[in-house]
C-alpha cells in the first residue's frame, strides 16, 4: 500500500511491476521535444500517456492538472511540478490548478482562510516567479472549498464509494475521521472537474504527480469508469517522477522543515 | 438502536427510559397556552425543553429548526410538525427550514434539480396552504446543497466524528457509501444553523421531531460541545411525538404510498 500522506522511501521498480504503472523510458521516443525531466529520467512511470502522446505532438485540445496543499513553504521538489506544466502550458495544453484548502484543513487543521494566505503568498507567488502565467485564459485556478460545482461533484463520488473501498486503497480506519475519509474524494473531483460541461465537456487530461499520489489516480480512474454514463469522464492520464530525497534521507517535505531546500532560501 | 431511515413501530416508554428522552407531561404545566399536541400527549418526549419554556413564556428570542426530505408526496404525518413550527412561530421563534436535498440524493438517489421541484411544487405549497407564512423575515428556507456557510460546517464537524462514532450511532458498516455516511453530518449542521454567526449567534433553538430522528439530535449535542469553544454552540433542544401508525400498520412513510394519507387526497 502507498500512503499519500506518509514521507518514506520508494522502490520504483516494485511500482512499476506490481502497481500497472508503465515504464515511461518506452514512450520517450515518440514524443516530439520531450520535456528535460523526461529525458533525464526523473519521469519514470506513467498511466495511459501513450494517449496523450498525438494530443500533445499534434498540439491539440488536453488538460493538465495538478493540486497544491497549502501546509507550508515551498521546496525544490515543487519545481518540479512546475517545470512540468510549463512544459505542458506551452504543448497547448489547458492547466487546472487547484489549492487544497479542504485537504489541509482534514489533513493539517489549517483554516481556510490561513490556507488562502498561504496559498496565494507563497504557492502562487512562486508559481508567477518560475515563469507560470496565471492569468491565461486557458488557466483555472481555485481554492476547493470556494468551488461549488467541485463540491458537488465529489458529493455524487461519494455515493459511489464505500468504506470498504477507502480503506482498501488508502489504509484508513474506523477512527479515520470522517474529513480526512472526504478529502481523498475531493481530489478525485479534482481531477475530474476539467472533463465537467463548465470546462468543456470530457477531454484527455493528465495529472503530473509524486508516486505517493497514486491512490488519487486509481481511485480516480474507478470514478470515472463509474460516473461515465452520465458524464461521459475519460480516465484521467498521470506520470510518476521520482522524489527528490530529502536532507534526512526521507522524502522532501514542505511540513518538515529539516528535510526542505525552500525555494526562498 | 433507532434506525433513521427504517419504517418501524415504535415502545414509546422504552425509549423514555432508555435513551435520556424526559417525559414532556412534567412539563405541559409550566407552559403557557401549550400547542394542541403538547395538550393531547402526541408530543411525549423531550430533551432540554425546560430550558425553551421561559423564552416562549417570555417571548424572549429562540429558534426553531426542522427539516424535510423531498422524495414523494406529504402525508398528514408531516402536518404534525407545521402545526408545532405555527405554533412557535406565534410565539415568536425564529424558523429554520432545511430542504434535504442532499439527504434524498445520499438515501433515494434523487437529483438536486429534482429535490428542488418536488420541495417547492409539493412540500412548501403545502407549508403555506397550512398557513405557515414562509415570506416573513425570520424564516430562512434552504436548499442543503446550495448553501455555503451550512457545508463549511459540514466540513468542520466531519473532522471531529471517525467511522467508529458514525457506526455506533447509526449502525452502518463498511459497505455503507460515503455520501451516506456523510449526510447526517450536513444534518447535525442543519440544527446548528441558526446558531452560527450568519443567524445572530448562539440561542437555544427547539427541533421537533418523530423520535425516529432522535439519533441526529444526540450526535449533533454531541458535537455541539465539542464545538462549543470556537462557536459558543448551546446543546439543541428537542421534542419527540408519536408516529401516526400507517395504513399498514407500520410508519407512515412519504416513500411508501400504502402506508400513507396524502394531504393532497
Amino acid at each position: 500500500m502507498i500512503d499519500p500522506w506518509g514521507s518514506s522511501i520508494v522502490d520504483y521498480d516494485k511500482l512499476v511491476n506490481q502497481f500497472g504503472i508503465k515504464d515511461f523510458s518506452e514512450l520517450l521516443g515518440k514524443i516530439e521535444d520531450p520535456a528535460r525531466l523526461m529525458k533525464r529520467g526523473v519521469i519514470f512511470g506513467h498511466r495511459d500517456f501513450d494517449k496523450l502522446v498525438p494530443l500533445i505532438n499534434g498540439k491539440k485540445d488536453f488538460g493538465v492538472m495538478t493540486g497544491m496543499m497549502p501546509s507550508g513553504q515551498m521546496h525544490i521538489g515543487h519545481k518540479m511540478v512546475i517545470d512540468q506544466l510549463k512544459w505542458y502550458f506551452e504543448k497547448g495544453a489547458s492547466l487546472s490548478l487547484s489549492i487544497a484548502d479542504m485537504e489541509s484543513y482534514a489533513a493539517r487543521g489549517i483554516s481556510f482562510e490561513k490556507a488562502k494566505e498561504i496559498a496565494i503568498n507563497e504557492y502562487l507567488a512562486n508559481y508567477i516567479a518560475l515563469g507560470l502565467d496565471l492569468t491565461a485564459d486557458n488557466v483555472n485556478v481555485y481554492l476547493q472549498s470556494q468551488n461549488k460545482t467541485l463540491n458537488d461533484l465529489t458529493f455524487k463520488i461519494a455515493k459511489r464509494v464505500n468504506f470498504n473501498n477507502m480503506q482498501a486503497i488508502y489504509g484508513f480506519n474506523a477512527s479515520t475521521n470522517i474529513a480526512h475519509l472526504y478529502v481523498p474524494l475531493v481530489q478525485v473531483a479534482d481531477i475530474l472537474l476539467p472533463q465537467t460541461e463548465e470546462f468543456g465537456g470530457p477531454k484527455q487530461v493528465v495529472v503530473p504527480v509524486g508516486v505517493d499520489q497514486d491512490p488519487h489516480l486509481r481511485l480516480t480512474r474507478d470514478i470515472a469508469a463509474k460516473l461515465n454514463e452520465e458524464y461521459g469522464f475519460l480516465a484521467p492520464a498521470s506520470t510518476y517522477h521520482r522524489f527528490l530525497t530529502g536532507l534526512t534521507g526521507d522524502k522532501m517535505s514542505s511540513s518538515k522543515p529539516n528535510t526542505a531546500i525552500y525555494l526562498n532560501e
